[in-house]
């Protein structure tokens, strides 16, 4: 995993490169940090000729490690105008990984809207004209791909959204079984792909060797710590059950799930789209209906989920709780296959479902359809495929969605709307959403694991534990594992350093692990710096600040300068 | 002119305050600057409750010195989220002035959207509820307000775009005629007033006095003087004969005039569009038309014109070079008379003409309407009006138009759209776009008149002449008058301080007005570090570094480092 990848999409000119000697000890998001502002005009257009889509796998990426192979997409974003890394599950990381590959960099833009397909191969890449994929969406260009290029392949690829350069769309992959659909879906670089002209990008893996280990038998022995303590954790047989719908109910009752644009933390509906009826239902339909699936093979946690309707047919996989919350109580709909269809339209047109829900309940605010509109929302999304004019302001996000329709209550931060935590009643992720660079981000670092041990309601300790979250996350990142491994290894930092050394054969200690999740968030926020998304810029939206959050009726009280300090918060070296 | 009238637009408090000792000595664009600085946070939603609307006189404004009584309108701006003022002739700001008030302050905001009608009168201020001015066009609404208030009243008032929060959204004033409805036009001012719920602000200035003037003699004498340097420039002559239109040749002749979404710096229909021919029309079709027309009372330049149909019937008064170029032949449009229907429009509907036509232009730009399409261009304006999704976009301005349509030639500094000076052809006034806080704004440094001496398309000396030319723009607009008086008091700068001295009975030199000039630009820089609008945002547009303009074909070449020189350049204290 020592290459990169560069593709002018301009030249149509290829180039295998080695990673320099410096940027082999970055991986994923880091990488990502890096490379932007290292080669990337800060000021650029996002969707102009400067920009670069960036794909890269995490440190551990191709290893064996339980959910390593969430890949790292990144770029400037054309939500944020700012540093953007998500990352995501599913076959494409893992196959990448094993082509040796660390980074594919993407780089110009071609003169005229293209629809290709970037094929990369054990030894050969090239660009293929596919423009068959012109305007389809997710399912069928996956259908279409992999007819042509082959069922094992591992595939990114984008929906119409993000062909018609939409600042809300994301980038699709499946998982290996082909039950779900993915997506790197923050930030709209589903747009900076489509800009490029690359419809899909598609890594055939066959004939490559098994990756490469230092130390295979010291992997494999801190792997299986790992392992045996997410299983000696609760959560994780709660994930696998009821999968991030677990948290609706624990949301609704710290009264932080987003309800009717954000003007309340509870739903009266929460029941009807909980974990607990979720599952229950997903039993009780039973046909294709799953529980428990990974998004990468190899995970133990496992919780995705495959929903049916009430034939037993699919509607979507995954059904996950940020989209629940956005998609359904924040558009006052409480019913579940509803939510679903929703969720399943927005991954068709190849939108973020968060910041899509979140546009969608700033149209209801001002009118466009009534809260509770299912039909609505369906119109909505379907016109955002259609790439009507009210389809194109909704898939650009909450932020242009509130500017063209003239709503003052925009739950947004740097650009990019609110996942589904009301800050005003989880200060510590308030204090995320306002400092990361990311914009408004869960997975940048998500105080409600705090929530027993911290006042949510307080301001005490949040800016420190939002730090704290925030450099968890950029490792994790940066390794390319998933979020969910975090609690267990709160316990043993150093195992990271294990797992590390045994894949490369280097000496860290946990302390250079925290030194890289801290560097990567200086350099995304130097990145920011020079692309004017100054310091000043960093808080929570407007109206949370003025207008109390039933049922706590709080509002978000942190004082700017409070959360200023989170850039001299002092961590100690060895604990995570 | 030292009081200060407060109107809380949310509780209705309308309260009368003493001008501070240290206020009084800025007016309009240096009393925005400063009330901004230090009474708005500059963080806050433009369009929310924190910011506050302010019209201010010039320190001028109530004296007879020829051009004085321009009105300056500031704000935080919708459409560049930095400092905003623009200000306008008319009769509005005359009458304020003789009501003896240097700022008129809207604060806050009511909880649901209202129309009201602010009265001012000599002992009477009040917020007069006038539900059937809802929705209703400029002219409507000037007929309606001065059946209801009196026709010899100065009116400031909104159309349906400031009515529904678009950035694009100017403020309409009338001529003491009524033949001329001019508009501070620039950065949304009317959508900052339309949140506010006021359609408009009459100022009754019945049985006021005259207003004070220290020594009137020496006041008369020193206006005297500028009036005769005035009409010994033969500029005058010229703009009292073919008004601002009067450079359209020259600008194509520069291949400056932008052309087709700013895609040539000359158009084939210059001819037809010109102000020698706008002239020709006006005499030949007679009626109604008129040219040398002032825009405010004791102007000696009359730059305005008043534009007839065939019949000679009026179809906009006045037709100045700005609109016409972005109308005109950045929209591809040669036709005068359907420029002029175009340009009416605008005004009615209450949007920037300079914005609304760049966005068209973008609009065709993205295939809404193929250039040239003057149908489809009044199309959309009258959208503008009917608020549908699409008028809705525009009317919010270019950089939205072209995000939502995906565009990326995108005519824009600092979220405004550029004039009518290609700046790739007049590289000064590239400086003077990237640079001012105003972002892209003619009037904050136009460089045309530096093109005989400085070479147009050369780097040097540009950045010191633009920055002497943003000293002089925040002069004036400080002082109250005119920009075009500018060229003659380059040789007699202490001019000004006579005349500000026989105002108020103060000892300043040169240098003093110099001063108030830098502290108004430092100031306003200041506002907009806070805003988030940092330095890195100080550019040309991205296309513009690239792309070659016919049929110089050059392209923008002054180095970002070089721009960034203006902070640090020194003009000799004693010339203007």
């Amino acid at each position: 995993m020592d290459k990169i990848l560069r593709v002018n999409t301009r030249t149509n000119t290829i180039r295998m490169e080695d990673c320099s000697e410096k940027d082999k000890f970055y991986g994923g998001r880091a990488y990502i940090a890096r490379h932007l502002l290292e080669e990337v005009n800060p000021m650029c257009d996002p969707l102009g000729r400067e920009n670069n889509l960036i794909i890269a796998q995490g440190l551990l990426g191709d290893s064996l490690v339980t959910t390593a192979g969430r890949c790292s997409i990144g770029g400037k974003s054309p939500l944020t105008n700012g540093v953007k890394e998500s990352n995501v599950g599913g076959l494409a990381g893992k196959r990448m990984g094993r082509l040796g590959l660390k980074a594919v960099l993407l780089e110009d833009a071609p003169e005229k809207p293209d629809t290709r397909v970037l094929l990369v191969k054990k030894d050969q890449c090239e660009l293929v004209p596919t423009p068959e994929l012109k305007g389809c969406v997710i399912s069928e260009t996956f259908r279409i791909v992999q007819e042509k290029f082959g069922k094992n392949t591992g595939i990114f690829c984008i929906g119409p959204a993000g062909e018609m350069g939409m600042a809300g769309a994301s980038v699709a992959t499946l998982d290996q079984t082909g039950e779900l659909v993915r997506f790197a879906a923050r930030g709209g670089l589903g747009a900076v792909m489509g800009v490029k002209g690359i419809k899909a990008i598609v890594f055939d893996d066959a004939g490559t060797p098994s990756p490469p280990v230092y130390d295979r038998k010291a992997l494999v022995a801190a792997n299986r710590e790992l392992v045996q303590m997410l299983r000696d954790d609760p959560k994780t047989e709660n994930r696998r059950e009821y999968g991030t719908p677990a948290i609706i109910s624990v949301c609704n009752a710290l009264g932080i799930l987003p309800t009717r644009n954000f003007s309340s933390g509870q739903f009266e509906h929460a029941d009807a789209i909980s974990g607990e009826t979720i599952r229950d239902l997903i039993i009780e339909r039973n046909g294709e209906g799953k529980k428990g699936v990974a998004c990468v093979q190899g995970c133990v946690i496992k919780c995705c989920n495959v929903f049916p309707d009430k034939n037993g047919k699919k509607i979507v996989g995954t059904l996950q709780y940020e989209n629940i919350g956005l998609l359904g109580s924040n558009c006052g709909i409480g019913d579940i296959d509803k939510i679903a269809e929703l969720n399943n339209l927005c991954n068709e047109m190849g939108v973020d479902a968060i910041e899509t829900g979140a546009a969608i309940g700033v149209a209801m605010e001002a009118g466009v359809f009534p809260f509770g509109d299912a039909e609505g929302a369906k119109d909505l999304i379907n016109q955002i495929g259609k790439g009507t004019f009210l389809g194109r302001i909704i898939g650009n996000g909450v932020v242009v969605t509130g500017k063209v329709l003239n709503v003052r209550r925009v739950p947004a931060t740097k650009g990019q709307a609110l996942p589904a935590y009301d800050p005003r009643a989880l200060k510590g992720i308030g204090v995320t959403y306002a400092m990361s660079a990311m914009g408004a981000d869960h997975t940048a670092g998500n105080a409600l694991e705090t929530a027993k041990r911290i006042n949510p309601l307080g301001k005490e300790d949040q800016v420190e534990a939002s730090y704290r979250l925030q450099v968890r996350a950029a490792i994790l990142d940066s390794l390319g594992v998933c979020l969910f491994i975090r609690p267990p290894f709160v316990k043993k930092p150093e195992l990271f350093a294990r797992l590390v050394n045994a894949r490369y054969g280097w000496n860290w200690t946990y302390s250079d692990v925290q030194k890289m999740g801290i560097e990567c968030l200086n350099t995304e926020r130097e990145f920011n710096r020079k692309a004017g998304v100054s310091d000043e810029q960093c808080d929570v939206p407007e109206f949370m600040r003025c207008e109390p959050l039933p049922p706590n009726n709080t509002v978000y009280d942190i004082p700017k300068e409070q959360l200023n300090e989170i850039w001299s918060v002092q961590l100690p070296e060895d604990m995570f």
